[in-house]
């Protein structure tokens, strides 16, 4: 849906950055995400406070993505039809979640829009961001034989994560100011899926090291009732909202090595595979063998 | 609902723009707004072209509001869960609908973000336009004996001008260049209570003079079956998506004696009456009697 969509703009626009996290438009990053009821969230099971982190947080992400500074917001909300002191407090609310990434990551609201009307909660959110000296990251960007980084374990997001993550926003721009990145993307969709657009956008393959992917606690946990791997969990569960870097090999050794995110916001870098010429999607099993990696996730 | 969620994002982020028809960000205008299914059109009622050619115009219509000039749009879309095929023909049609009102105006879509849900649709457009030389008009800008000036008939748009009215943006950039404008917004709320905000944002009062409001023949015809007389129409019915305009008096005489935007783009303006010191809202009527003007209109 979104990659039809989004091709039949750039063929007629000619636009070239709707293949990216965010907009480049006149030295600022622009990305808009819009988060609705049972999809994003089911509002019965979870604060508004939450839903509100959560749809700031998401478009943090894309920011992070680019290796931009967030700076600005404009939120579209349309509430269920309440009596108006009901839709006060949970407008509010969603604000109160809002708030401290607000604080923390320096992003003013600077307009909105605000409904009701006679169906589920919608927000979207329009974030911008400041471009930093060195550029931004481009899904296009990686290069055969970049290594394959990502900031932190994958699967399971679906039990707290989804609502709990940080945005890469600090390390995106530390290594950004200090490191040479070729490329990144956030995995909102799945690590497989979301590796595949930097692939494509790049004109390249990539191949993952399996015994190499970090594989989160919670992966092991749905993996439990899914009847699905651990691994299939890191592989395409969507919102992890963790990094795909692509990194020159001198580059990922010294950050491999010196884990410059790790004592600065706990946040430690993975080696999980590297981009290659050959086009295909693969990867490497620990008997030695390759299958080839669907581009599994979540399509919207 | 709208002015609580902005009195307290004013008040808790210092940000002095968010009574504007667009925020003001490093040179730019910039605004978003988000149309639902039910509150803004009937998806079963008119076409999609229609729907996706409002829900750009009311954007650029609010850019019109501060004399800038439309330039780049972000299309944030949630589609009604159907299959693939007729998801992706829903998002072609709602873009054809804008593409004419692109071209004409100039503005490129740059970024968006698609998606499919249980519930009906949702647009909601970020739109950016650059600010000219000469400033942006504000709400808060009139003056006391400003004339208050209006760019069209007013009343029953609900019978056909709120899919099909034309976003008063040459009109703006025209008396942005070369006229003295103390302030502006759109109706899309309904004359009175647009204006209320214009006065209000201003510090002043304003008092309108019935028989000079140009009331469309859409009211006329609404009246017949509404039992509301045709000017009560005028007064309070909402999307007529004309500009509102505080103008000195000797700039009012010229451009009504001229009137500059008729022969440009078929636009008449009309005097309605004036601001004034006092606070009071007033409407002054025929038998040379004042009532008070309630600011009644759409409120979301």
């Amino acid at each position: 849906m979104e990659l039809a969509w989004i091709e039949r703009l750039r063929g007629e626009s000619g636009v070239g950055f709707l293949g990216d996290d965010a907009a480049i438009y006149c030295g600022k990053a622009i990305t808009v995400d819009m988060l609705t009821e049972g999809v994003d969230f089911i509002l019965s099971e979870v604060s508004p406070e939450l839903i509100g982190r959560k749809s700031l947080a998401v478009n943090l992400s894309d920011i992070a993505a680019m290796g931009a500074v967030p700076e600005a917001a404009l939120v579209a909300v349309s509430l269920p039809r309440g009596d108006a002191d009901a839709n006060i407090l949970l407008a509010e609310k969603l604000y109160s979640g809002m708030k401290p990434l607000m604080e923390k990551y320096g992003v003013t609201i600077i307009g909105g829009d605000t409904n009701c009307w006679d169906a589920g909660l919608v927000i979207s959110i329009t974030l911008i961001g400041s471009v930093l000296p060195g550029g931004v990251f481009r899904r296009g960007g990686a290069q055969a034989d970049d290594v394959i980084l990502v900031t932190g374990e994958l699967g399971g997001s679906i039990l707290k994560r989804q609502f709990l993550f940080e945005p890469r926003v600090f390390e995106a721009i530390y290594l950004n100011e200090n490191h040479l990145i070729h490329g990144a993307i956030d995995i909102s969709d799945g690590l497989a899926i979301d590796l595949y657009r930097v692939a494509k956008e790049s004109n390249l393959g990539a191949i993952l090291n399996s015994a190499a992917i970090p594989i989160s606690p919670d992966a092991f946990e749905c993996s439990l009732t899914s009847g699905r791997l651990p691994l299939d969990h890191a592989l395409s569960d969507g919102e992890d909202f963790e990094l795909i870097l692509a990194t020159p090999e001198t580059e990922a050794k010294k950050l491999l090595e010196t884990q410059p995110l790790l004592n600065r916001y706990g946040t430690k870098l993975f080696a999980i595979g590297k981009f290659t010429a050959d086009k295909n999607l693969l990867i490497a099993n620990p008997d030695g063998t390759t299958n080839i990696l669907k581009p599994k996730g979540f399509e919207h």
